[in-house]
């Protein structure tokens, strides 16, 4: 079944769990301590020029394969992080590599001469567009808008909702010149005072339009100017969810009508309002798609746009290419902006044609996005589709968060709490911030690479190509680990 | 002579006016109306997915060469314009192509895994650092930051100068539970009423603190939220120069005194000032080094950070690599961050060690650059050395200006005004704006493609092979097309 131009939503065969990656380690190798004394070394060397406390390890990209990481002091790990979820298809791959050479007149010249796609556009780009985005763009949407990495993919969607908003008040008026005077110094008229209504728990990124609406943590935040834009409350979620409905019904209408209030009275008027499927900084924070129908349909009521950042969970690993086709919405009534980035390596957004500035030269920069990350996503849309990598992750993840459910359930229950997520983008809770830290350290110590989200999570961002060997891999070093916390 | 771990400062012999690409085309050739139809067939076929309103022309990628730019309906056109500033060393540049197949295997490694560089650096990134933006990094800086594009290496730079003024203020001392508690609401006093000033007429970006510090055009800033903060006025100076000393020493002491006086007074107060060395997108507005000294003077007095904007002006083509360098400034009182992307292709910026953050995890994100944008860097690095280009920039870009400043003393002093700039950095006025867009139709018609830059200026930002046979060959189409206005 194709829909909307695409290969990737239907579920056929069973996929196996045979390793999906040929030549892979057999298990991870713990050589020395992590950090190792050759990582020492270069970190120091390093941290000359940049900021390096934030390091984990240094990698030896050339012996990375598969799901296994290498670093430079010969351990190999078995990565279920994925450099912060943006790598999908497996370390050193050799299809990938292979298209490389093919290709590489068309590589190369996209790389020597990066064009400013907004003027010059060349003639492979709108082939590009065709075979990657084209490819994955979900049902009910027009347009794509090519950007650079996450934070300007959301704030690119803001400005084009902000766009939109102004144009609807203005019909078929021009400028006032005291718009195009008082914008020159930002203010009103021409510059509105005007807001995106995010939510509590939220990262939709670190610049200034974009780190106004995160609301992960304070470190991210403090000491940063930013705007005075409502923030609604997540529905936090009681698990397991088939003992909780009456109360988690509940908590996602208060959720609902308190979103409803703030977009219906807040001092800045709401143009829009953005949200993730599942919260994957702030503590991988899960919602039932009640949630969302709810908020598709006061924001068509309140005229205000839905914007759904998918960047951390677009492309497969809840299951489905993308996360909202989780909640079943009716055609037509579809999100309004889909924002993209991490394991789409082309970052930007899908959305719908009224999203469009009304003049040229409003959204717009000098790359707007970039060739060479289009013809690398259409390489991973080939091999995602080649390997049914999006049915291994139903596969997979069905089977690790079982699994995941037992030792909640079972021996662990004192220690492993809320199991939760879709597809292999799974989490659970530790009972504090500490423990889940040392749980971290400990699986780097016997040879997985792991992460946190939010408080006191743990946040399984496994490759697409993780399979059930893998997930048994890394259930023997969870159960290892937790029995010494 | 080898300054700050580099290699391009010093003039030697003069660079040949010959040509500097082998087997580029002899002139322009033009077959068709531009755009032709082929151009407005494909460009149809783009508009489907993406806004078109902008695009001069659809390229051919493989038949361009050197200066210049092959279109799909077959003509070839010598440009002037380089995708808004950001080619530098020639369309299908063989060495650079023979560096990409030499490195092969890194090239695809880091394309394919692309890291999150800041947990996860490989190896070669520390010898990247040190073969690329160590090998062009100014006197006097410690640290490069890495990013993705010139908004964001802005931006990231906004960040900076916030956590380090804020750090000052608090001394030893923690952060208080007031702060934590307040910055996640987005309010005072975690997020800080601080601000950074900016000038009028000034281009930094189109994000929401980029663009609030930009000053350029309506059209850039209209209907999109930003902060309050100060804009001073850039100096309006007088040409030719010789004959407006005193003029332009007054009116960069007015530009001065008022900088002063909002950094003293502004009500949200000024934790930074960021500058161009030319404003290149609100009117090509030079500046002499006067203003810029007494820009370091008054920030260094009131304890503000010293930012300056070379994402255009950076790599060369002002005739030093970094356009600041032009201002004499001592050893010691360089500016405290210099901000870059375009003609790098790796974006960011270069500052003192001071503007580390406190913290880390603060100034921070995903990916934090690209491997494989430092990789193509050093080679463009490499080409610029083995061909002394910054050397031809100085020799062209003193006949380009003189054969100009012709025009403009003589048989066109009624439509070539102020021509300015530094090495081929240059641009002249015309009378009107309709003007000035005739004359950028009229020469791409004739051939060659170029920009406009503020109201009324014609600016040129050729690459950096751009030899006097070049020149010639504008000249003489630029001849053709006044006369005819």
């Amino acid at each position: 079944m194709r829909r909307g131009g695409r290969h990737y939503s239907s579920a056929s065969s069973g996929a196996s769990s045979n390793l999906l990656f040929q030549g892979e380690p057999e298990q991870p190798v713990v050589k020395t301590q992590i950090p190792g004394p050759k990582t020492i070394e270069r970190r120091q060397r390093l941290d000359k020029y940049q900021d390096t406390r934030a390091v984990h390890f240094i990698v030896d990209k050339h012996a990375s394969k598969g799901n296994y990481l290498a670093d430079v002091d010969g351990n190999v790990l078995l990565d279920i992080y994925s450099h912060i979820g943006s790598i999908s298809v497996g370390y050193n791959n050799p299809f990938l590599k292979e298209q490389f050479r093919n290709n590489i007149d068309d590589y190369t010249s996209a790389i020597i001469a990066r064009p400013a796609l907004g003027i010059l556009p060349d003639d492979q780009w709108i082939d590009l567009i065709e075979q990657s985005f084209e490819r994955c763009k979900p049902p009910g949407f027009t347009d794509v808008f090519t950007a650079m990495c996450g934070s300007c993919a959301n704030e690119t969607a803001y400005k084009a909702v902000f766009m939109w908003k102004k144009a609807q008040e203005r019909g078929d008026k021009a400028f006032t010149q005291e718009e195009l005077d008082s914008c020159m110094k930002c203010q009103a008229p021409g510059t509105p005072n005007m807001s995106i209504l995010s939510f509590e728990k939220a990262f939709h990124g670190r610049l200034f339009g974009s780190l106004t609406t995160t609301r992960s943590k304070p470190i991210h935040k403090i000491d940063i100017p930013g705007f005075d834009w409502p923030a609604a409350p997540f529905p936090s979620i009681k698990y397991p969810l088939e003992e909780n409905k009456e109360a988690n019904n509940k908590e996602v209408q208060r959720c609902l009508e308190i979103t409803e209030h703030l977009i219906k009275t807040y001092k800045n008027p709401v143009a829009g309002i953005i949200v993730e499927p599942i919260q994957g900084e702030g503590g991988d924070n899960w919602a039932p798609p009640e949630f969302f129908k709810g908020l598709r349909r006061i924001t068509t009521e309140n005229n205000v746009a839905f914007i759904v950042d998918e960047v951390q969970t677009g492309v497969g690993l809840t299951g489905k290419f993308w996360a909202h086709e989780h909640w079943g919405l009716e055609p037509g009534n579809e999100p309004d902006i889909i924002t993209f980035s991490k394991r789409m390596q082309a970052a930007g957004s899908f959305h719908k044609h009224k999203f469009r500035a009304p003049q040229p030269y409003r959204n717009f920069n000098t790359w707007l996005g970039e060739p060479v990350k289009a013809m690398y996503l259409r390489d991973i849309l080939k091999e995602i589709e080649n390997k049914k990598l999006i049915e291994n992750v139903r596969t997979t993840g069905k089977f690790l968060k079982g699994e995941l459910e037992k030792f909640q359930k079972g021996k662990y229950s004192d220690k492993v709490k809320n199991v939760r997520g879709e597809g292999l983008f799974l989490a659970f809770d530790m009972p504090t911030a500490e423990l889940r830290d040392q749980l971290v350290d400990g699986l780097r110590k016997e040879g997985i690479e792991s992460g946190g989200s939010g408080v006191a999570a743990l946040r399984f961002r496994p490759q697409l190509i993780f399979t059930q060997k893998h997930a048994d891999l890394v259930l023997n070093r969870l159960d290892k680990v937790l029995k010494g916390l």
